[in-house]
C-alpha cells in the first residue's frame, strides 16, 4: 500500500514534469493506452479517447506555460486512484483531480481534470466547511 | 455491462435530481459510505472525505440553484466508473466528471468535479482538435 502510494505519487509527478517540460514523450508514456481515457482541460469541453486527448496535450506542449504543482493527496480505491493537488499553471491557481489505472506495478493517467479554484463558484457558495 | 452502464447512467441522472431538489437525503444516500470519496465544486478547494463532502452538499442545497444535465458519457474501469456530462447550474455551462463505485447491484458517487466550461483556459488555447 505504501509503496502504491508513492509509485501513484511519483507518477503525478512525473505528469507535472512532463506538462512543464513540453515532454510529448513522456506524456504519451504516462496516459494509459490500455484503458479508457478522458481529460477535462479548465475551460475545454470534455475529450474521450487517447487520440484527443493527446492531440490536446501536443497543442498545450507546444508552448507549454510555466507549471507546479502542491498538496498532492492521494485516494486508491484499488486499481483505479486519484491525486488531487493544486497546480499553479502560469500563475493561475487550480484544482487538479489526476485518476491513474494501475498497469503491473506502474500507475497511468486515464482522466484529468483541472478547475481554476478562483473560478466564481457555480454550485453554491465559497464554503463555510473547512478544508482542515 | 449493458446494464452496469444503464445503472450508472440512472445514477449520474439522479445525483442531478438530488441536487436541483435539494434533496440533502438521496445525496447522502448517493455518496459511497464505503468508499473515499472528495469533491471539487467549481472554484472550491478539493473536499476529501464524506463528512466534508456532504456538509458542503448541505451548504448547497439549502438554496439549490436550477440545474440539468447532458450529454452524459460512461467510461467503465471495471469497479470504478465515470461519467462526463455537461451540467447547466443557473445559466452556467459546466463541465463534470463524476465518479462511481460499484457497491453490489449500485454505483455510489465517490468523486464529483464540475469546471465552467467558459473559464479561461488556463492549460492553453481552446482545442484546435475537434471533440466528436
Amino acid at each position: 500500500m505504501g509503496d502504491a502510494v508513492a509509485r501513484l505519487l511519483a507518477a503525478n509527478a512525473a505528469f507535472y514534469r512532463a506538462f512543464a517540460a513540453g515532454d510529448m514523450e513522456a506524456m504519451t508514456t504516462l496516459w494509459s493506452a490500455r484503458r479508457p481515457v478522458a481529460c477535462v482541460h479548465p475551460g475545454w469541453p470534455a475529450l474521450r479517447g487517447r487520440k484527443l486527448v493527446l492531440e490536446s496535450w501536443q497543442v498545450i506542449l507546444r508552448s507549454p506555460p510555466p507549471v507546479t504543482f502542491a498538496d498532492a493527496e492521494a485516494t486508491l480505491w484499488g486499481d483505479l486512484a486519484m491525486v488531487l493537488c493544486r497546480e499553479n499553471v502560469d500563475g493561475t491557481t487550480l484544482v487538479a483531480s489526476n485518476l491513474f489505472a494501475r498497469e503491473r506495478e506502474d500507475w497511468r493517467m486515464v482522466h484529468h481534470q483541472a478547475t481554476p479554484l478562483t473560478a466564481t463558484p457555480a454550485e453554491g457558495a465559497v464554503p463555510t466547511v473547512s478544508v482542515h
